[in-house]
């Protein structure tokens, strides 16, 4: 067995549901530091955090890998054929939740961490940031680890996060951005009144009617180099008027807007804000909108890292992979900001569902993708 | 105390909440009986109803009146100041459910065809219809008076329905005819998502809400000389998706049509059904409509009828009525295909409400109105 796929099932057993430690961060920096990683704990507001450097803290190459050890929860444990706490092997198969999102990642670039730490070369750091919080909030995860390696001058030079990125063979895709993703609780306010007479009433109904259908016919852009065109989804539009002789008060929708770089979650908003006025002032009513975004699109244009991973991956699989920025967020929109960054990880089509798994063989293969990015990069 | 007066009080204390006789009619019929009516009950699938005759069935002159005894249930009796069938005089008003709307009513006009009846030409006949499920479904109330007498060859030249249709004062407004009333019940299905990619699913709101848009700003006509242009109002929208990153596979609306005898429910359904195919075809999704059309617009144009009741009602109050056409449905809407039909009532601010009362001058009032009538028509 090789040492990711031990380490991995190691894993599986710590009972990991957001935002509970469950004893992973302690497993890996005890593994960590007794291979010579200088480990420190940096938890905040009671999110589990673990940063871990080999190599000069101002070493002038530093390659990062950023992981979560956090799972969602396991489900319906009836509908599960193993213990999604039991790590155990079967049928080639390494089963249980976070399998393959993500502890079988984790535990792959911790082992090519490891392996690489004595031959690095005097200039070079290993820099891992580990967090117990990603499928949640994660306002306490991996934004924390950055905030105090800023403070500590910590750094890295590049980073990889090791999310299961891959589509159908292992390596054949790397995410390089990912879209934002903004979402508007919209809410359209009139005056109430019989449907007899609606003259005397406000409906707010077709206003939101018509600023739905506006927003869900613009076309935001026609995509970049390296993202599809933006996307507007109208997801839900609910009044709750059980009386079909009662115009409403008030009627909602909700938006979700998956956006490129030509866009920012400011930028959006103050389009969707002018749309709203304009609409609520053609309409004579009140219409309000609460905006959150989740996230900003970014990008790592395609470079010297993605180049990197790219090579690594043909070498040790065959596979060219393909630049990717679909998908859903994850945690490297945060490091984005502190450094070039890309995703590279197993093919993970049970993550989030019942049994859960990964095959046994891509773990230690993900390693060996990971050691050969490690030794490239160092040489 | 006049007849109609204590008659309207002993009725309020029958409790004839729908479709519960409650004493009503048999009341009713004994009075009528004891003047020489002839009555007869037309009960259908339970529905209580009276049928009511003096003067020769085959009679070339043949008065109606029609009116209900069932009334809404009291509500929240603690907010009563009465016993709502109680029958109580107070305060110069009699209070009690269906005091307005529209015990008084029926007395009233009992009362002035017994007073009436001895007086009848030969070739004269008063036929009362009265049921006791008007705030119901009414399937098996009016109309099932107005089949059997069909059947039965009996038959009313022109007919008056005493519902408060007074605005003000006593007489101020008769109703000539009513809007029609149609609810369309309108689903949207496309195919379920996920709003990263909507290029995958088919989203119903768009579509749902580019048709509530365009049938909320279409102008179905300009009215005519007797009714205030048609209404749509879309009374509600509702999807019921919880999640922000699920695109639904379905969508519903509900609208409702207020519309002048320039229609006709089917007119108006086939219009929807056109609109929501032509939507269903632009955006590729499945639009279906439930329609209900629960009245079709009515009107007995001005002329002997409301003439006769007009002068009626300026002799015995001094004021000129108003012939309108607003407000919801009234059985009147049956009795309309049978033969010419005006309504003239009390006036009812407080129908269907808690306290209902009405002014005990106004009822004695109203009956001498309806004598009246009776007199001129006859004369
Ligand atoms: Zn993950
Ligand atoms: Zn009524």
């Amino acid at each position: 067995m090789s040492d990711a796929l031990s380490l991995a099932a190691d894993l599986i057993r710590c009972p990991t549901v957001t935002p509970t430690e469950g004893g992973a961060l302690v497993l890996l920096a005890g593994v960590l530091s007794r291979a010579g990683f200088e480990c420190t704990r940096v938890d905040r507001n009671g999110t589990p955090n673990l940063f871990a450097r080999i190599g000069p803290k101002g070493a002038t190459r530093s390659f990062g890998f950023n992981g979560h050890t956090d799972v969602v929860p396991p489900g319906d444990m009836a509908r599960w054929s193993v213990d999604p706490f039991g790590g155990e092997i079967r049928d080639g198969m390494l089963w249980g939740r976070g399998a393959s999102d993500m502890k079988s990642g984790v535990a792959a670039f911790v082992a090519a961490a490891v392996e690489m730490a004595p031959g690095l070369p005097s200039n070079g750091a290993i820099v891992l940031t580990i967090t117990g919080d990603e499928e949640g909030d994660a306002t306490d995860g991996t934004v924390a680890l950055l905030d105090w390696m800023e403070a500590q001058g910590e750094r890295m030079s590049v980073c990889l996060v090791g999310e299961p990125t891959s589509v159908e063979g292992l390596g054949d895709t790397i995410k390089i951005g990912r879209r934002g993703s903004l979402t508007a609780h919209v809410t359209a306010t009139g005056k109430q009144g019989h449907s007899a007479y609606p003259e005397r009433a406000r409906n707010p109904i077709p206003a939101l009617a018509r600023l739905v259908d506006r927003l869900s016919s613009h076309r935001l852009d026609e995509g970049t180099p390296h993202f599809g065109a933006s996307t507007l989804a109208v997801v839900t539009m609910d009044t709750g008027n059980p009386a079909s002789n009662v115009i409403p008060a008030e009627t909602r929708a909700t938006l979700n807007i998956r956006f490129n770089d030509l866009h920012t979650g400011a930028s959006l908003e103050a389009w969707l804000r002018d749309e709203a006025t304009r609409m609520a002032t053609e309409f004579g009513v009140q219409i309000d909108l609460a905006v959150r975004v989740s996230g900003e699109a970014f990008l790592t244009p395609p470079g010297p890292l993605s180049d990197l991973v790219s090579r690594a991956v043909e070498a040790e699989t065959g596979r060219k992979p393909t630049l990717s920025t679909t998908g859903g967020t994850s945690d490297a929109r945060f490091v984005k900001r502190h450094c070039p960054v890309v995703e590279l990880g197993l093919v993970g089509p049970t993550m989030h569902q019942v049994d859960e798994r990964v095959e046994v063989a891509q773990v230690g293969h993900l390693a060996q993708v990971y050691g050969r990015i490690l030794r490239d990069y160092f040489a």
